[in-house]
């Protein structure tokens, strides 16, 4: 392995430092056990049965050895400080044991112990005091409450599942990264009984040092590392684990990950499980969308779709070619493809030419191509078409299905045909099969293997749209570093900043997004009846007037909105009215009087919703949504962690429901979306921008511009209607 | 097992005749192989091995004896008429092979044999004539172009696959019933391997004459089954398969189902597969939820969620209890729990007492239970938790997570404490595990066991969907007689039917769905300016006004509608522009001038579009969508095969994405959904009805309401605009 305390990538401090502590050279273990199934005696048998060539240091004070090993009666008594040290103590005497890292110049503890911030605020503060003094002294910790951490590479074992005894550990391509230590031995096993080696496997359990961003980010360093499969439940650092998703699609690197607690019942199950509320799930997507994470299900889809994420085979299209022995396992796997929004390749005159040539007779050359008894004692002919089907590029990607196999079929044959044309023609293959005999004949040739024509598909499916969205990752603006700042605004600080927010009025708010080039519908604000035929003159008619008040946000239930006005004289009308109804509303009730609002009446195709808001934890969040006053109700809505993309935009849009009628129908033109997604594009520069831009003082805490009508055909979208809401942060709050 | 040849309730013709098929007393092999691994052999063997009482026949000219038994040169000099014979000779020899059959007196016939209708028209004419001799001689056929069948209570196995050979077989309550003979297998060996036993193994191939349907309703007159798995690409005849559903869900027989071909590749696929071109798949899930029939997506989960059903545990009501030794799973069960619609029970003080007096301090008595490490060396905990959870009947399923084990759990113990708890208090509980050890040992006792948490979750969710979906079937009228009639129109008698319909025009829509008793527009067909006012008083303001005419359809695109009039002026000034108009189109185009309707205006929260069509395959069906010109666009459409029952029409109500917005919301009182249900079953039972009705002479083929208005609050849905398309069949083409 890569000598990675000498590593130059991973010498910087974003994430080099914290790599070379997983894989230390030297490991005490406090605690440590003769028995090699208590967990202070569990590293130490597998360090040594892995053959870890450094320094190990069983401590304990009633032994003079441990498991055939030299035992020390304290860390103060070690030859030398160790890299890492496992505390393997009961919780109260953590603290202690800390302090003894400390002095001794430890590099890194991991703390098996619990009885922390899962427990409560008592435990909590314990915690903080323990990371308080940690980081003082230069020592990170992992944990408390973790099942610790692995390398497989060199041995060093410092994680207790029993696991790890069921199946060996190998050096792999893969890092696992949990916050629950089940969780990282869940996947490890999947892994392993899939013929997958793992380099490292780490628990980060309470995360009061560490946390699971920060290890993936770490763990990227090693050039090893070809796929990563995290597991979370909530997610304390999203800017750093953007930062490693950046650093992970310039290596080509995919990460696989499960957040937990997306349902109302899983969050709150979450933060009793890990102290910690996680946010809204649809900001979680969102997030993992925008920065290319590959979002899977639960433990079994991370170990079972890393099958074709690491084999390095990437498809250039979205095209597949399906084979199989079976026509209903053809059948299948056409609908599979379909869901999955990938594209049965149709051949052309010259590739079905070129299947014919070495396809029986009897066997169509069409796709999905059902081979019925075609390999029956000629397996040769299966690794024929398979080059048929890639020789003219037309297959992007490759399904085969072998739902049933017995006699006649051989598939230690099928199995070396199928690997090595993987190989050689870099093309994606995978293989569903039901009999575990037929699933091992494949894997043994590092071919991905899934128990189902829809899991395979789906796994070439994820692959096609990891492809898609690194690219997308890649080319959208990186997050501005404010953002990472306001992510760690505390609730207290939060508290503050709301106390000081304003609410602008209509006028105020289609101001302040016209300036910053959001397309907003022309108005006037009238006080008068001359500048409302000003106001009619410039504008033509028909159009709505509305009483403006900041302190009355839904206008309609105040009766002062006015709809239609296609006269001088209803709309001169209007403004007498909703004059006097704002006289008498700020007379009784002391709403500010804000003027009568003109403007031109919009008659689009669709209503939307477009907003922007600060998440405490994902940062600045552009939404779009079915709109009107049903915009929760639909709940068709469409998050966007800000900046983005065009691309990112145009692919959040085409995820909402009321997209699917955005095309041309019945002869009406289709929606212009190139320009809703440049105003998004243009809504989350400006609002994630701002929070760092040059206006010091303050900064726009939300947007909620409803309705947005966007109309069919060679048309803009126009805010017909918004409230913005501005922070004058003092300096104190201010981020 | 039961004497199905003198069993009372498969005596009937409805399924008896053919359940006696399944179970034949002697076996006769045409084209009989000395090798056991040879399709001619197989079967053979296969009944020698499965202890097969009755008689074996071998017949081929050439041998003596074939694997040992006396060989017969041909059928003729068969010692007795057998109830079955298998034909294995080449397909040309298939004719002669049924003539021999009817010679002496054979029930049934299993053709092996290809060639047929899966090659196309010249094949599908061959077994056209095969299926005239056998049907005028009274045998039945299996087949051409199948696997078999197999019964693995008395050991007739008539079944070719291999997978017999890799898992033997065993008596058990599931019926797998497929058209594709390698799924009948692949579902096979998934049962098999999971520990569960098979009755019977039956695959239709082409379905000459025996279809899927009709095998399904025979095998539910055997008492012993217990489950119907299915798996089809085309359904032929869907009112046998309802039939069937009635009876199943009479003696609570849960037939789960897979319909290949979902997806418009899926069906081109199928269609070059087993020769049917499949119907619209949004049709073929309302069919099969209508009737109660689980769907689940391939061969895999057939086998898979089978596991719950087979038990007989069917939970009360929709509240799961979940329990794991890890945290992690805790969390996922949770979200999967919400996202199969199931809610996590929330124990009441007496339960959270309960629970505290069996778990150890440091669990919390709240779901889902996370043990940590408390059945670490204690797993009469488990049990004893188990009950406590059951006792107070507050859980109606349970989910057991055991995401991992090693060292210090017992789950022989906890496997045994699982499968008496099922048993003995009939909630059902279900297992997920990722080691094969930890799921083998709750199958030894019956438990079913998943691969994630997910799956388990689903498991419940199914089941307790079907348990409301069997309530629902049972209450729901019987499909009429006439709608299996109409589902065996033929594609040239639906040609010489269209050519005799008449689309009535708006007035005379309007009419006939009035008479129907649904809720229509108040409108008055006026011809001149007395007959307008008459109506403006009668009607009140605001009307519309509308040009009418049969012969045109999309009457804005004619500027003929006239909307928002609100004096009697603007009513008369429409009135004269809409006459003149339609007098214009009526000399220059031809167009019938039908008169102006002015009908009162009315404004709802939501224009829906409902409709009625007779579809092919699955006789009439209810359509209600989301409205207007983009209902086909937004594909927010629901189906109800008609007739249905009220609980059935607000259930495809809440699949719409429009019913999110249903509710109260904003101060807006809620849509009244029951009118609408109602307003749906009386269309169902009208146009279901309608065709087997008095009006002997002719029928609606078609009602296309559109809109449908749909107020908020305390008001009826109100059809605004119609068109019904009427049949006048003749007798020769009227079914």
């Amino acid at each position: 392995m890569t000598d990675l305390h000498a590593n130059p990538i991973a010498s910087a401090d974003d994430g080099g430092a914290l790599l070379s502590l997983l894989s230390p050279r030297s490991v005490a273990v406090l605690g440590a056990s003769d028995n090699a199934v208590k967990a202070g005696g569990r590293p130490i048998d597998y360090m040594r049965r892995h053959g870890f060539a450094g320094a190990i240091y069983p401590v304990n004070p009633n032994r003079a050895t441990i498991q055939g090993l030299a035992a020390y009666p304290s860390l103060d008594a070690l030859p030398a400080a160790p890299d890492l040290v496992v505390i393997s103590v009961p919780g109260a005497e953590v603290e202690q044991a800390i302090e003894r890292c400390l002095a001794i110049g430890a590099r890194g503890a991991v703390i098996y112990s619990s009885g922390f911030a899962e427990l409560g605020e008592a435990g909590a503060a314990q915690q903080r005091r323990l990371v308080e003094r940690a980081r003082a002294g230069g020592l990170r910790l992992f944990g408390p409450n973790t099942q610790g951490l692995a390398n497989f590479a060199s041995g060093a074992i410092a994680h207790f599942s029993t696991m790890i005894n069921e199946e060996a550990g190998q050096d792999g391509p893969v890092a696992i990264v949990s916050q629950s230590g089940a969780g990282s031995a869940i996947v490890y096993g999947g892994l392993r009984r899939n013929g997958i080696g793992v380099r490292y496997m780490v628990a980060t359990g309470n995360e009061a040092d560490v946390s699971a961003a920060e290890v993936v980010r770490a763990v990227l360093h090693d050039e090893q590392v070809r796929v990563v499969l995290l597991y979370i439940e909530s997610l304390r650092d999203p800017q750093m684990l953007a930062q490693a998703a950046r650093l992970a699609h310039r290596r080509d690197v995919p990460i696989l990950a499960v957040k937990a607690g997306r349902t109302r019942s899983g969050q709150l199950t979450a933060s009793s499980h890990t102290g910690a509320l996680a946010g809204e799930d649809a900001l979680a997507d969102a997030f993992l969308r925008r920065h290319g994470i590959v979002r899977v299900a639960d433990f079994r889809e991370l170990a079972e779709y890393c099958q074709v994420f690491v084999g390095g085979q990437r498809p250039r299209g979205d095209g597949v070619v399906a084979i199989s022995n079976s026509g209903a396992t053809c059948v299948l796997a056409a609908d599979a493809a379909e869901d999955e929004g990938l594209r049965l390749v149709e051949f052309d005159a010259a590739g079905t030419e070129a299947l014919r040539a070495v396809l029986p007779s009897y066997v169509s050359a069409r796709n999905p191509i059902d081979m019925t008894t075609a390999l029956l004692g000629q397996p040769q002919i299966f690794g024929r078409t398979l080059d048929a089907v890639a020789a003219r590029g037309a297959a992007d990607m490759i399904h085969v299905g072998f739902p049933i196999g017995g006699e006649g079929y051989d598939f230690d044959d099928f199995s070396a045909q199928t690997g090595r044309f993987a190989s050689a023609s870099g093309v994606p293959v995978v293989v569903s099969a039901n009999q575990q005999w037929v699933a091992q004949a494949f894997r043994r040739h590092g071919v991905p293997v899934f128990d189902s024509e829809r899991a395979a598909m789906r796994a070439l499916g994820l692959l096609s749209r990891y492809v898609r969205a690194r690219a997308a990752a890649l080319a959208a603006p990186a997050a501005v570093s404010a953002v990472s700042a306001v992510s760690a605004v505390s609730a207290s600080d939060a508290d503050a900043a709301a106390s000081t927010t304003t609410t602008l009025d209509e006028v105020q708010s289609l101001a302040q997004l016209a300036a910053a080039g959001l397309p907003t519908v022309a108005h006037r604000l009238c006080r008068d009846r001359e500048q409302v035929r000003r106001a009619v003159a410039e504008l033509g008619l028909p159009v709505v007037a509305k009483g403006v008040s900041a302190s009355i946000t839904h206008k309609s239930e105040y009766g002062l909105v006015r709809l239609g006005l296609d006269s001088e004289e209803r709309v001169l009308a209007a403004f007498d009215e909703l004059d006097a109804r704002l006289a008498t509303l700020a007379a009784e009730q002391g709403v500010e009087h804000g003027g009568v609002l003109i403007a031109r009446q919009h008659k689009g195709a669709f209503e939307l919703a477009v907003g922007a808001h600060r998440d405490p934890v994902y940062g600045p969040v552009v939404m779009i949504g079915q709109g009107g006053v049903l915009v929760e109700a639909l709940d068709d809505v469409q998050f966007l962690p800000a900046p983005f993309s065009a691309a990112q935009a145009r692919e959040a849009i085409s995820r909402l429901h009321i997209a699917r009628a955005f095309g041309a129908v019945r002869g009406m033109p289709a929606v212009d979306v190139e320009r809703l997604a440049a105003m998004l594009v243009r809504l989350g520069d400006w609002f994630a921008g701002s929070a760092a831009g040059s206006e010091r003082d303050e900064r726009t805490e939300s947007v909620d511009a409803n309705p947005v009508i966007v109309p069919r055909g060679d048309a803009a979208p126009v805010i017909v209607d918004a409230v913005v809401v501005r922070n004058a942060a003092s300096e104190g709050t201010k981020r």
